[in-house]
């Protein structure tokens, strides 16, 4: 019956992502939560942990519990989320696959299909190579119908989505160089996580503008895996990711040759992203000689998109925004879960 | 007598350059500041508009006067500072200079060698171009000697110096393919002045990231006159600058193609760096691996350097950090003062 | 028809509490929003003035009309929120009311019962004495059955619910002493409205904490008038707002004298709180020992409250917490709309 | 010889407080720098562990030692500042003080006469009630000629002097009611100390205004002790204090009843305090109407004091700000220190 709430686990719910995904699986119409789980909170009322939840449907009353497999399946979920750590999230994953549910997982586990680039980029061997050719890569305005199908889907990191979206199409339609590409991501604080690191308190943060992870951060194995494909030819990029002194919201900006002349190239991209994003609800084309801002898609599933053609140099500058938990971690895997389980991919998401 | 103290005279004093300018210099142990104008303040005390001013040196007696040439020239300075718009500065600054003052221009007005690039860049025709030709940029690590000598100096912008202190030796040494340069500056909100203008409401810029003046900002104008003294050919730079909610500060990180191999280029920038800055104490290399935060730089004049180098991609990635206000704006005009003076160079200027 | 939408005006919609009015109200599932005002913003689509609500119901087509009242009438609305300065407020309150529409005016015209205390705080006689009578104040938690018959609804200030929801119940059962009240009020920016003013802009409300308005801040007058009724004698206490560098937000503290022993005073404060809001989704009383935090509450219509008995000076200190723009603007004004419209005074507010 | 460096060493300088004091120090024109230890920074150069303090006197040579009191008396240190947390202090203190060091004691470990009170509030017996008779409370404003005199300098917290310094000269001259006191302080982060606590990260402070610690907050025990000598007679307040998302910077306000009729008591207020305070540079008197703003003393040595009289309630209220690690702590002790050594108190502090 259409309007039958489906039965939800989310394991590992203690941190920034999982807080998130809370927060909108609380609203989310057709999500009824069955199961949080949190080693460290266990036996605490999902509202005592987060206060901003009291009130709402359930949150009151649900007590996080262990993370046991069996624990998990007696509450009858039929689709678990995976908000953990990457190495542990397939632990999970693996027998809760085998007991049927659908899986969706924020980890980084099931991105790469390449089980040596996990290994390059994560320093440890792959924890369950089997499940890469069945996992798809949760990101919906690319595999929708993919994650239709699918039992395991891979939501992306909050950098790749932000860079993807922007870069996809173009370079599907060969408007840029791929060896040009250099990209400059800004980050809100949310995205390094929920723990006590002194290099995160406020007072090191505030009044502070600093780059870091680069020139091999962990994301670029996801970016430029998604790039390949778009490109149809291996691409190699230059990622700089930057913490910034706000809670949320990445914005990234993009510096690209534009392939033959600068003229029309403008038009043409604005025609790209009009045929390719045309289903995409949650793409926002803002136009050329717009820079997307943060502030307007946090809390959002929203990602932004603008553009300048720098003409002097033969660039184009792509600039996008989004919320680094919301489209780059909760709602975008919410709107993989709209997809799996037969729902329009709005559902719960059009927050603003 | 060496302990004397030198006359100083600062026009258009309001803004927050201008108030910056002013906490240095009623601090600064060789300046008396005998005259400090305003229209919009006109006969308010120094400590009335800037409170933070209180019981400094001369700041709860002198008031801000009108900003007259023949005032100004009265009260004996010796060296006027002009804070003033680009246009209005040279208003100013024509009739000082032949009233025998030295004239330190924070404005854009001397800054370009070639009236036509101000033009095309500021949008009128060259107010004086008659003492372009004397005028001396006021980047003392570059240009040392000429301005111990000079009767004009043109100050720098903030992101001009932020991006011409790590690029210029290493163009000069041909390390790095001028033509791949792309540049992602992050700047704190006093850099757009103190106006009353919306966009620049403490609601509209906090939680908030965002790009703006791309693909032309207009102190492109003077940066790539400089890269090209530097490279000794025509440089044009991709440059996107970003608004960021801190008060003061500018993270610079920059893009460029390795010339040759990049097996020893570390240890080549690294070795370049030491000799170019050798006699610069307001330049810190960090070094390779480094990332440069504005907060250890805010309230000071130094500009912090470190890199990366991207063997995947045979980019360097460079990263700087100043004070916009700082060696950006109000110290770093404060140094060419010392030069031009006969006073060492970080007189008055080591703050920590 | 219950699922029939309301036709809905927004008068004078391009400030941030119509900004907030408009987030809520486009994402309400029974309101058809059919006119926006703005002078400035006159024939601009909402999307394109709040770029946030892009793709959201009607953003993208509505355009601002200019605010005549004919005009308002003739799209269909049956309720129009008034966010405008007060005194022009009743302006449009008067022919709205003549023309059979419900009005929920957020401004101060109506809030007060006594047009001469209304003189005395906002300085001009009273516009509209006539209507004062038949107003009410739009305060739900105490004033439900009336605000459901009204016509004309008063929404109250930002300060005032934050200081009333702790204070009203605890004065009527008279446990504390009205004499010794003493509130700080630490308010985030938003509520000092969205205007080109040099003291609002982020370089200036960044990295500083500061108070205003005292001792005869605006909104004592309606604080006072409640907390009277509350108490049922004439009630004066001193109110600081503080200024604070955030968006949105408001914590209050407040000190009171306890009446009587201090030993069962906390029980006797939680059983008159449980009692008084046993019906009101949107006060969540966190207990003793509890202080609320802005950050659990922006973007909800909740307002939290705690408190802690000071034995050793016989004081009683109560917390809350709400967000100026919804509890104390936007979202309040919803809430009696539901209740005006006879839907559940949950609708389209249950948003964590 | 008056142009001598006196030799100093800071014991326990790695969290806030003992950053705030080397940035201080470093620039000081009679210090000379010989010790600095740390547990957990052992062996790392000053500007190693302090990225700002480089190029700074002795920061890139001298290197953190273990905290050995024989070390430190090799090093020739004549006085020690002791930044470490309370209990441990005196474990230093006393065996620095046989070996003829003046010891400044940042800590509360000497701060009050009674060990009983220190037992009640910090929960564990004195560690040592002997030293307790000679030692000073730094408060230079009260204590000048106490402190030229002592070996022993505990220098206050920072909430007491934000509180102290408004409230001392106005209990002396009996303006107003003690047992009427209420105090709301406003405190940025850094007074929470560097320490690995989630609930000190950026993500959880930002965006949030939150009370804590109520109703009997460490600092009370302190503050009472001077209210009650100023007052001459038992005094208790209530005492609510906050944290604030800035980094640095107290706002306090208080609430008091005047003594007898408002008329004048604006008037005796101003006089009593230009009395008071006619010899403390560091005290700046606003006046009346004037709230004091944390941005206007963060990163000096001065405390602001306005107020206003609240005729409708029969209340005065003030408002003070200082910078919590500055007067709050840091500079306060170098206040001290000069008085100690025999040099101008303002040397070394004028730093705006």
């Amino acid at each position: 019956m259409s309007e039958e709430r489906i039965p939800v686990a989310v394991v590992g719910a203690s941190g920034y992502t999982g807080q998130e995904l809370l927060r909108l699986l609380v609203m989310h119409p057709r999500v009824d939560l069955v199961a949080v789980t949190s080693r460290q909170e266990e036996g605490r009322k999902l509202a005592e942990v987060f206060p901003r939840l009291r009130r709402a449907k359930g949150a009151d009353s649900l007590a996080f519990m262990h993370p046991d497999v069996e624990a998990i399946v007696a509450t009858g979920a039929k689709v678990a989320f995976l908000a953990l750590p990457h190495g542990l999230a397939s632990e999970y994953a693996v027998p809760l696959l085998e007991r049927g549910l659908k899986v969706i997982d924020l980890s980084a586990d099931f991105r790469l299909r390449d089980p040596e680039v996990f290994e390059e980029f994560y320093g440890s061997a792959h924890p369950a190579p089997d499940l890469l050719g069945s996992a798809v890569y949760g990101l919906p305005e690319f595999y929708r119908e993919e994650i239709t199908r699918a039992n395991l889907i891979a939501s992306p990191g909050c950098y790749p989505t932000s860079i993807l979206v922007p870069l996809v199409p173009l370079l599907e339609q060969k408007l840029i160089d791929p060896a040009s590409i250099v990209v400059s991501s800004l980050s809100g604080v949310s995205g390094a996580g929920k723990k006590a690191d002194v290099s995160l308190l406020f007072t090191e943060v505030n009044e502070s503008i600093r780059a870091y992870g680069a020139p091999k951060h962990r994301h670029l194995s996801e970016i430029e895996q998604e790039l390949t494909v778009a490109a149809g030819d291996r691409v190699k990029i230059s990622f700089v990711p930057h913490l910034m002194p706000i809670t949320a919201g990445i914005a990234t900006t993009i510096f690209a040759s534009i392939e033959g002349a600068t003229a029309e190239v403008s038009e043409k991209v604005s025609e790209t992203y009009a045929e390719r994003y045309r289903e995409s609800t949650f793409v926002r084309v803002l136009g050329e000689g717009k820079f997307a801002d943060t502030k307007h898609v946090v809390g959002t599933n929203f990602v932004d998109v603008g553009w300048v053609v720098d003409e002097r140099t033969g660039r184009l500058i792509l600039s996008s925004a989004e919320d680094n938990l919301g489209k780059g971690a909760g709602s975008q895997a919410i709107q993989s879960f709209n997809l799996v389980c037969g729902l329009p991919e709005e559902c719960g998401l059009l927050h603003f």
